[in-house]
């Protein structure tokens, strides 16, 4: 999982769609990748993500809503699109997409075994919840946000589980946001 | 403002009681202050709050339900609790307390004036929420707990603000949390 979010936990702000991708106020959570571009540490974290990426797994709504603005994907890998429809797969400027139709496993299993040795990225919150809650997230990446959005879409909502511990291996800070970096320890859910 | 905060927002697991004052599981949040105290930076950090603070502004909730349990406030300086009944004013094991009915900029004035040059405390989210919509929040400390949740009481919901940027002045990482400091730079609400 790879998420830039808001203090107040917002991966996008209120009222998404194909005019505002990011929701109203929502670009703002991305300036470290722009403004912070030609800088250290962000530069480098942006350069980690899209280095470390060989598949990417992501929901119907992200893939409706968050790319045709761009008529592309932020993570140029072979994509996996999570959906209950039947659909034929299709390609973008630097990927190609894939529809799954039975589910989280199913489409983590496939992008595994395209990505090799690199890693598979999960974009979208609801994808990313039914990983987590499948126990199938090995690490979770959060650039941290000195906003408080107020609404939009949070990440760890509804997230329905019992406690799962995480162990921040790290956390850099740069004038845009905080690189924090957790592997999941406890993957299986625990009662509290 | 300074709260111990789950990576997924919450500052109390479910179902906070007079027997579970931070929740079923949320006594996991506070693991720095107890486990890591002998070491840095979280002793340091623990003891940089207390040191600061001069004053302390409360909600009636976070004094009757989270108070009791310890016979005692974790700040031991003059604390004004917020509330809509007239109340005598009490004395807890460290802390006198003064029931203040008219509003939080009263309460927030009054905890200033006995503070002198020490810093005013906000504990509880709904009187942090409050004072931060009012504008009258400086800071804001985290300690971001390396936890998902999944449930319990969240700092920041129902904010109900347009965008409020801060400024991270410290992100320092110790093995139980992540002491985050932020500056709020723009406390007056703007548009989208």
């Amino acid at each position: 999982m790879a998420f830039t979010m808001s203090l107040d936990g917002f991966i996008a702000g209120p009222n998404v769609s194909k005019a505002y991708p990011l929701g109203e106020g929502g670009q703002h959570l991305h300036e470290w990748l722009f403004k912070g571009s030609a800088e250290e540490p962000d530069a480098a974290m942006g350069r980690e993500m899209f280095d470390r990426g060989g598949a990417t797994v992501l929901g119907k709504r992200t893939y409706e809503v968050g790319l045709p603005h761009w008529n592309d994907t932020p993570y140029p890998t072979p994509s996996f699109v999570l959906t209950h429809e039947g659909r034929e797969p299709q390609a973008m400027k630097s990927a190609s997409f894939v529809f799954v139709n039975d589910g989280i496993e199913s489409a983590v299993t496939q992008a595994r075994e395209v990505a090799g040795d690199k890693d598979v990225i999960l974009m979208g919150a609801s994808v990313s919840k039914q990983a987590l809650k499948a126990g199938l997230v090995d690490e979770i990446f959060i650039q941290l946000s000195p906003l408080l959005l107020g609404g939009g879409t949070r990440l760890f909502d509804d997230l329905d589980v019992h406690r799962i511990r995480l162990d921040c291996t790290r956390a850099v800070a740069s004038p845009y946001v905080t690189h924090l970096r957790y592997s999941v320890t406890n993957r299986r859910l625990t009662a509290a």
